[in-house]
């Protein structure tokens, strides 16, 4: 027996319509206005002290205000809470909005603090976003698939446990594609998410939700997943900051998820922030928990000061950074290029030392995971949607069926034995192996003694593309393959008279022609262009302290 | 084209009889003599400062002799490969014998010494044994298969790089079963590997040439793999010490195994020796050369202080252990109860807190382990087989066909589908959840204000069996499902006046009945009986250092 699946869609959309408190409702510009990033300030609804709230981007100040109670837990949520409500009129980044309980909850926070004189912990009265997977007690957890409507969860996630005892406060859940394994975010539940810079164009996938809520400042910190490129690509497209971790370094028990059992390629749950704070500030909280108390596959490694303060690196003095200036198969657009060159100068400015970085067989790297994902991905697609009969979808363009898609992560796939996906695992270790003696080999460049420091990559080879045209995601899926922690930083913005299309060069494949064909500087205008800087597995202390020291050069740079 | 597997297994023991220097042969008792452990000592062929140095069991003593040039690295490599060589002609527990390299790599290390007065790392001069699939360069890796005969290792594993750096000599490989996949050590090429105590009794395996030759003191520490027991079963037969390392904590690159590309459970190397400083030394030596920069899969971990010092366990000053008397499914036989009675009552004459240990879903867990193996094990063995026609072996039995094995890692399985496989590596994560949240709760039960601290379980069900008779190896296998660091030490021996048969009990389960079947104690008599005590994941640090509190605890019961 089958449930008519767009019966429960209409009812699930009226019933988080009505969630929304009645006031908080703008007028809404038409879908024409394309730039809808200066709306949250301009359309009245909030207050002079709430525009001051939200427009803190900074995740320590916003701490200080807190814990000093200058400002209080419940007026932040709310002045968050409101320009989130907006951010979801705009954009369409929700799915779940709870104003009630979270408000209720900074209630709580706000009379210990004022009892007691102290802290619940590190992240006391924060607001903070959940995609929408990471399930809260008594909440519908639908992914994206109509056939979870009505699927409440009867405990929090491991990382929604940490966070409460951090003192946080869980205040909206944010939109993801079906399936979750798309770098763009549409499903039939909820819809399309569009990038604020620019709403013809994708804010990324699949945290997508939390990358054009954060990127309207709806949220100054938010919890995507990584198993591909998921929490990067949104943040990137949306001029965040944002941490994929390694595999375990932040508890993913009690989230839910597509392809659960799928032990090779594991997804990773990490921050994406207004701010670098944000990004240090909750690795730290949550590592500091303990998390492998909860999560069974959590890493029982504590925040490493040491790492931190760069002892491998020798103390931050002068790095060697490694610039992958393309992939070896496809070659970024021009803003790209140019947000790799600015940072070049800016850390050859700075006193580092710059190299380029050899790319070892991506394209191995790639289909090997993209192998490992297919083994199994077409028949979990359609065992969850077998429920309700609601379409699998194939394609994120909004003409249905036209877009191309990333062929990577189609979920047309063909499975196999399970002898026959060891093969490919055994490939891909070997992979990790080479990959590894090639990153040690550079010890004989860099003239620091070490090997080189952390790489500079693309994230992506465009900005954020129009809806249904984010066909590669390799840029990113290398370092899940690798399992190399990565932190993502922004650059600048698509500047039309800056970034004009240069003459086609020998392509290094079909990909590499497909993607200068969809450059037009004029139709990523405005969009926002960030970086990745990558390093070791396990070594996210080094790689958020190297991403400091870039973008802080960074700023020097365009301060002087 | 098939090559006659027999020939070739003919030429390789011929060449291995050619490795053994021909003045250290010595008269072996016939076959009915099973008790050999005073052979070494008795057969003349080593000299009074050889058997000095040989006792020596405990690896700190030794190295402090090495290091301080007491004893010189040849010296004591050429009296372990007397003992070693001693040792293989009683109980065939030798692979690959290379005394010329060995004694050359030791005086290296003399040269080193006496020039520039420093050790070249912290394991300077000392022998270590490794099991046949830890790749030397330019050595001959066989793994028990006869169609791996000639297979030349072009590199060293990692972990022999880290031992070399080390400043340890390698000096012999040790047998093991054929595919690894049993807890008894017999293979087509080199043979059966018995138990010194009592040759009609197994060694146990896989890494049951490590067992037996430690056993003897041919080696004081040697290095092992465990995907399900095989570190472990071998140490409890053979009265060792021996650690079950979490995912990871030691490289495992570069070593051979079976099945490879199975990502979910992964087998460990790990170390066995006469001594727990052995076993501590060896941890902090590895670990301390950053494994994690020659292999990809090796844990970003420090050798952590303060976990050795029980920071998380109240400083080691009143521990709760808990005691799993049994894991439901088979009750053990009298030595190994008797075994637990007396580390309860020394735990407690030393001032610790002792409740009992509730198992939870051991059957389930060693069902999902067992399903997760079997998923392409069959088609692992043909393929590897399938270049000489050697037969797969189905029994461990001497007569052949007759044993009956242990049915969970009997290679006749049939595969499934990679979609399949996730399935259970779901329902296996959803046990490590339960078990973690099953051991947090004891927390109201400890009066310590912490969950348990250890678990002090069985390591198998039975003392060493005659072979063909380990028909069960869940007792370990479940802590490689959970991936709980886990120690062996020893506790005393089978004893036909103190461990007399029970009347039959209400059995368990089809296995208890076979186990208490399997039970006369004439038949065990002078067999070793060791425990392991359990930890959580990666936490090798405190497991160890309880471990010493359970040795230190035991030591003064039996001298009191």
């Amino acid at each position: 027996m089958t449930v008519d699946w767009k019966e429960l869609v209409a009812d699930k959309r009226r019933r988080q319509q009505e969630t929304i408190p009645k006031d908080w409702l703008i007028g809404c510009p038409p879908d024409t206005v394309l730039d809808v990033t200066a709306i949250p300030e301009q359309c009245g609804l909030l207050s002079e002290r709430e525009l001051q709230i939200t427009n803190t981007v900074d995740v320590a100040v916003l701490l200080q205000k807190l814990h000093s109670a200058e400002w209080s837990a419940v007026e932040v949520t709310t002045a968050f809470y409101k320009r989130a409500i907006i951010a979801h009129q705009l954009v369409n980044c929700l799915t779940e909005i709870f104003v009630g309980r979270a408000l209720a909850r900074a209630a709580e926070l706000d009379e210990h603090l004022k009892t007691t004189g102290k802290v619940v912990g590190p992240l006391h009265g924060l607001p903070i976003s959940l995609k929408d997977q990471i399930c809260l007690k008594g909440l519908e957890t639908t992914m994206g698939y109509a056939s979870w409507i009505g699927k409440y969860a009867d405990k929090d996630a491991a990382l929604v446990e940490v966070l409460y005892e951090c003192g946080a406060v869980p205040f909206v859940r944010t939109n993801v594609p079906q399936t979750l394994m798309w770098a763009e975010t549409y499903n039939v539940v909820f819809g399309r998410t569009s990038n604020p810079a620019n709403r013809n164009l994708t804010c990324g996938g699949s945290s997508g939700g939390e990358g054009a809520l954060i990127h309207l400042k709806g949220s100054l910190l938010g919890v995507g997943s990584d198993i591909g490129g998921s929490i990067r690509i949104p943040a990137l497209f949306n001029g965040l900051y944002a941490l994929r971790p390694s595999y375990g370094r932040v508890p993913y028990q009690g989230a839910v998820n597509s392809m659960y059992g799928q032990d090779s390629i594991p997804s990773v749950l990490g921050p994406l922030s207004n701010s670098l704070s944000g990004i240090q500030i909750f690795m730290q909280a949550v590592i500091g928990q303990k998390p492998w108390l909860k999560d069974p596959l959590a890493v029982r490694k504590k925040w490493d000061t040491e790492e931190y303060a760069l002892a491998e690196h020798g103390g931050g003095q002068q790095l060697c950074f490694a610039i992958m200036w393309n992939d070896g198969i496809v070659v970024p657009h021009p803003p790209i290029i140019r947000a790799l060159e600015t940072t070049r100068e800016a850390l050859l400015r700075a006193g580092h030392k710059v190299i380029d970085w050899q790319p070892l067989k991506h394209l191995e790297l790639g289909d090997a995971i993209a192998a490992i994902w297919k083994a199994g991905a077409s028949e979990d697609f359609k065992a969850t949607t077998a429920l309700t009969g609601e379409p699998v979808i194939m394609s994120m363009s909004p003409v249905d069926g036209a877009g191309p898609g990333d062929p990577s992560v189609r979920p047309d796939a063909v499975g196999m034995t399970a002898y026959q996906l060891w093969q490919i695992q055994k490939a891909r270790a070997d992979l990790r192996k080479e990959y590894l003696d090639h990153w040690q080999k550079t010890v004989d460049t860099t003239g620091t003694g070490r090997p080189v420091d952390a790489i500079i990559s693309p994230g992506a080879p465009f900005a954020a593309p129009p809806h249904g045209k984010n066909f590669y995601s390799n840029y990113t899926k290398v370092f899940n393959a690798l399992d190399y922690s990565a932190c993502i930083f922004p650059v600048t913005r698509v500047d039309v008279t800056k970034d004009v299309k240069k003459p086609a060069h020998t392509f290094l494949s079909n990909l590499d022609e497909t993607n200068y064909n969809l450059y037009d500087p004029v139709v990523f205008q405005n969009a926002p262009v960030g970086l990745q800087l990558v390093g070791r597995t396990l070594e996210e202390e080094a790689v958020i302290a190297m991403t400091e020291i870039v973008d802080t050069a960074l700023k020097a740079g365009s301060a002087a």
